[in-house]
């Protein structure tokens, strides 16, 4: 590999700016000199927030799209915690192409046994029940736990703290001894809910890019 | 954080200078500037090859003594493919821990489906399924073949080329779509494999140290 | 219920009226006086065949677009073996929709312990092996094998029978003691292929109608 | 298949006629003009109601006796919650046979992902679960709720309506998202309940026949 | 516990007395002084060999009577593979009641990770496979020869020792570590057969009563 | 065997002699004349208690040493709940080893259906949880409940009784209907426990010894 690897494209699927923006300074700390370039794109056709089974569905095309125009990259990610078409961009990509679900729940289980998930909404939760099963890892997850928030609340609004130190310590009693938080605009909050609970919360989006790192560089 | 963080000690627990020197090179890709630094460490107290259950318990304790001395590191990796005291490093560590076959797993179901394994030895497997099992995702594990090879001849024996295609088709054709290498020694063969083979191939040593710079960074 | 309840509408996600002709005329038997209707539609904006992840993908907003549009019906039915659009369907409908694959599958469990699967295609497999996953049901398939034709050759190829014949021998002998026809085009292949080989078959558009009946008429 | 197909013939294995009265009213949405006839009958030998594994146990000859007497039959439904005979009337029958739990359970899978259970007794629960893990679906069932009434209280109690409402909220703030009749008796309180409850709510006994028919009118 | 215990009660649930004499015989070694007596019994109403589902559900009752009729005993083993009636007799017992096949599988994991079985016959492996699914063990299950023989001719037969050594031979080499022999006629080759394979070879009855004993001097 | 066969030799991993004591008089009823001893040995080397992961595997290689020097024996049982060592002293010795945790686990899963233990302290609960999943059992257990005392105080506490009947009371009201004591310093409040709570109490020492019993009796 003679040339420098193209950029690692994290796309986020919906069309909010602040949350792209939120994502993209939380991978600030893994944009490395030598490494790849992390770009981060907002899907200008994606709704304002990913918050049904059907705005889930509704961005896979335009997602496949992107992946399709952006022959350059070394690799992309999906940053969007219901990982909507991952497997449609992966049969259209000739690059690894990471979800960030997938990413924060394998990542989580390298850092401890029985996973706990800060999720968006109640409704999301069977979403992620169902395919925590498909990953075939059901046995290592303690729960899920909903904000009852919309993503773009979770991203600016000011008890946002205060409600995932009180979602984490639920999943703490239940058995997690890890947390990952459940959507791309809680990224911000990762390391204060960490000191204050004492236990590894992974920020999926940063879980995602690692692996992506990974395997461009080891390539 | 203002001050770097420490080093990424990466230790291979048996006492062969060149298998330490193999991943040591695997490893180079990873080393970024403005990224903690990845030492790597032969254990002295190791046998010449962990080939056996007695061999991986006997380094646990050598082990946790390294883990205790070095507070400096930000990051530790155990770098055999057994995870010998995976657990107990993690005990005794006040850093992140990753193991070599737990990290190599987990990135594998990044890539791929269904994971084929290339071992060292027919006894090995018999190890691995139960840690595999107590990883709980079997359901993703397509089978494991063995090379029936020492430690050392994996790392230097010239045939080992060839013998890594036979086992990597024999596990595509039982149904894997994804490989991961099971030895440090095989670290070299990564990429040749991967291309003779046409999908991802993982190098679990590289795939421990990228979550173990995501973890690092991230934080 | 004093008015009777509205038609049963089964859709044909792809753009193909032979096979919706050929699946109709499967459902004839369960056309009764006194029940529902039956009404099958093709999908205009569907490809000629579904044959990938990402046709599978592109058809989820049209059928929901029916799906909104058809509140006339008791009950839906998604005709392609891939369950496009199910979980989308679902949350759209204010009825109960089901899908071919869950159906047939679920049907199948009625009717033995290890249920083997013709699919279309060897890429379809893995696609399939994930959703079975994610159904909780891998412990009671014993496998599947693909014809690796066309939609459109599975409805209309002569060699069709000896085809199935050959891969449902391959599934008996893996185990199977139940077979699922893996794509709609293969519905007029299913009583002399059940016949041939002394097992059940299903198919799985008439499972998914007959579920569909039972909800609707039980309601 | 040019004559009528023979009946499907509905045991009540318990000597109790209410239950058999209550579950063939139960089924008369399902008797329709050109589909198959839909024959009841009470098990003589039975005992009053089937409350625990001796009871289920003694049933199994007689069951057989009627499955080999009844050459007529088109498909056999075993109506009563523990599958009574189930395997031994399925080695005894050339049609295919339906058991209550198995079709309950396994139509409930289409309706829902997460299946509650109302049950008898507790002591009936303890047989559910070998059952259900027998089935090999534990991951799809969210629990099991008991009433702690007799057969004969369930189906004609004036109390039952409010028992199962307790039962059925219980289940869903546990993670149901879909019920199950528990016992024959039941079936008269099943669209009540589901309307009450805002939920599917599956009678088995209804859901064996939609399959039974299923089977036979698509043969 | 002043007075001796009563004796453990093995009941070889079909009639043939040569397989009773058989296993009473097998069990000679356990046969100590101080410990409880071991009985065995034929079961007169049992038919000649349980060879099928109906076989198997037509000793249930009979057993329960036994059971019943002899409150002197302290444990009780069914001595036939299939554990007919174990739930039954557990109901009606008030001592423990250890089943064959599930005393025998109990016993081969503490032997192995990967148990072969050889099955009588190819029907009764269906049986079986839904009995360890029912148990939740059958991640540790390698597979199930059949030697396609009646239970008489297994244990009188003079090609036994030879169709024996083929099937585990086979087991063996489809990843079994430890064999248990699936049917109490077999009992007399189990030492032949664990020295000529150089695996452990579990003769199931004599695995129940060495559980039963554990259960009735600990008490 | 004509000859007497060597002892079962039972190994208390850590050095208290009042733990080993407890043991032995729990074990007292399985001595019998025409059997093989059962001596009891106290690992010099081990620590006072084994409560950490490293406690546990700082006697694997002192383990290893027993093993290899005590040729004489017929069977082995590690008397330590956690089962320190147990597949290299499988490895090392030329006898069948037992664990307590794993004998203790499977002769539960003999009496009843799900299993509840009583854990020393909430740290070993997921060490516990890895190693039943490690087993393959885990849809077989209801689950923990820790006791938090040291092992000599679980041995010679004078409220052990009282602390034991809680966490028993427990662990049957979520779901268990046998219970296995964690520790086996426990043994000696066995009987006394499963009178108060009138379920099965498994002490796994005794397990252990007597499959140790069936294996060397048997063979």
């Amino acid at each position: 590999m003679v040339s420098r690897p193209g950029p690692i494209l994290v796309i986020n699927p919906n069309s909010n700016p602040a949350v792209t923006e939120g994502l993209s300074h939380a991978l600030d700390p893994l944009r490395l000199s030598g490494a790849p370039e992390i770009e981060t794109m907002t899907l200008a056709e994606g709704p304002f927030g990913i918050e049904s089974q059907i705005d889930s569905d509704a961005v896979v095309l335009p997602l496949v799209s992107v992946v399709r125009a952006r022959s350059d990259v070394s690799a992309l990610v999906i940053a969007c915690y219901s990982d909507p078409g991952l497997e449609a961009c992966r049969a259209a990509a000739s690059v690894p192409v990471f979800g960030m679900q997938e990413s924060g729940i394998l990542t989580a289980l390298s850092r401890g046994d029985q996973v706990g998930v800060i999720a968006l909404s109640t409704a999301s939760i069977a979403r992620h029940r169902r395919y925590l099963r498909r990953m075939g890892v059901s046995e290592r997850i303690a729960g899920e736990y909903a904000l009852d928030m919309s993503v773009d609340e979770s991203a600016r609004g000011a008890h946002v703290a205060e409600a995932l130190a009180t979602a984490g310590a639920a999943l703490l009693s239940g058995g997690a001894d890890v947390l990952v938080l459940g959507c791309a605009g809680m990224a911000a909050h990762r390391r204060a809910l960490q000191e204050r609970l004492g236990v590894p919360v992974v920020e999926p989006v940063q879980a995602a890019v690692a692996m992506a790192l990974g395997s461009v560089l080891g390539d």
